[in-house]
């Protein structure tokens, strides 16, 4: 068991999704964050002609280092929890993942390190797109705020 | 003039959003997250029996800050733009600066800091709201990638 | 082979540094940055009446998780490697490290997450000193910059 | 004056340095941290013959972004004050800023994004010298721990 499966085992309240399920996201959405962050300076690393054309990919590459970074902060707190800031807040890093993952495969095969940044992105997508339903905010009565710190009730 | 207004003023390529909003927004990205942080800590340093109902406000910072720190850095980078990307991120940032304002709302007569937390976020989400309908992706034909990178043009 | 030995495996350049020693620091820093943002977080849902004496905790989780992220990135970047400023961040973190593990262990025995984060905390403080001797600028010759860049050499 | 200030007037507990000097630096480094975010993304939308040269500074501006940021919310935090954490952190950024200003430094003639971010780090590098040696740990007895959390005494 991860650490991060752990960390959820062991929640002094209520965590409103799967378990398992959402350390895996949390887990890609690290992974991800960290390959990004290794492949905007693979690229950086490649001799001077390659450069120009992975100019895009760097840039994509740190978009979705932070924003996996990011989304994998807010979906390891779950005090007051809010499904309309999270929903936001993956709809984002799946966009983000998407757009790097596009990016890096465009040069998966001139460079392993953006083929195997590829992979990470596709499979953190993959895993927010199997979540994102289950963050929809719903029962929402028209004018009442979006929060439903659901483990602070009662 | 901001460092940041300057960074946009000598960028070498196009950037295609006004360069005095842009700059406004970014500044308030920046502001709002490292409002949040502070504010997060002073809760932490107030009374214990301030502390309980202080929680759902130290989380809500956290997210806060966090977010509209990848924001700033989304909306800083323009190298092969894109408009979806950059868009789903600000409305992310927009739902966390309105959940963390309203946080602070509560508590805005009891602590001084979170009154002035709550500023930086309305501040930042208004500044957002202002920028939002620029960034809408557009004239994308079908099947089309989202992805414009309008100064990688030509 | 997680995918930060992948990244390294087929970096484009020298790397000078073991790689497996590297990959394991790195993602104890991922790891550990992981279980402190969720530990931040448990405290701030635990009974009203632990609150007070956690506050510290959640504090000290705090900046763990903010500096062993950022000393991963730092890690994981070679391109013109710098061994004075990766050898005073990994300091840093290290005592980041030692400092939230050392918290954590004053609630082990009441908090299973305290429990489980100072094990990560204590793992990546040992992981990193295992590494900070090789990290040791050298060979510097009076008034030359730290600089060493060993990678684009020649 | 600036929110760093307005938050750190209105902090519920003892901040153990002088306010204004300390709000002066956090500003400095979120500033930094922007330029830099800012100057890595220009480097990268310079002409292709200039990438090459510029993949150093690119680098640079990275870990300065991270660093710079990480070392603000780490000062933005009095909550169990830990000077020897927050002292080796601040040894880091001033490395950092003290390389990335370097690099800077060499392409200020050739890109004004570049001399005004030197600008944003040497700013931040002697905004930080001048609070090192107030946040030098002392008085600690032989074997006491490094922690002094002046604000929670009592």
């Amino acid at each position: 068991m991860t650490y991060t499966a752990q960390m959820l085992e062991t929640y002094p309240a209520d965590v409103h999704l799967d378990h398992q399920q959402l350390a895996s996201v949390i887990d890609c959405l690290t992974t991800c964050a960290q390959a990004c962050s290794a492949c905007a300076d693979a690229c950086l690393s490649e001799p001077a002609e390659e450069l120009p054309r992975l100019a895009r990919c760097i840039r994509d590459n740190m978009d979705c280092a932070d924003i996996c970074h990011t989304t994998a902060a807010v979906l390891s707190r779950h005090t007051g929890y809010d499904a309309s800031l999270t929903h936001a807040q993956v709809q984002a890093a799946i966009q983000a993942t998407r757009t790097c993952g596009d990016s890096c495969a465009e040069h998966a095969d001139a460079h392993e390190h953006c083929r195997i940044c590829m992979q990470a992105c596709r499979e953190a997508e993959e895993a927010m797109r199997g979540l994102l339903p289950k963050l929809q905010p719903s029962g929402r009565a028209p004018g009442k705020p979006s929060r439903t710190a659901p483990q602070q009730q009662g």
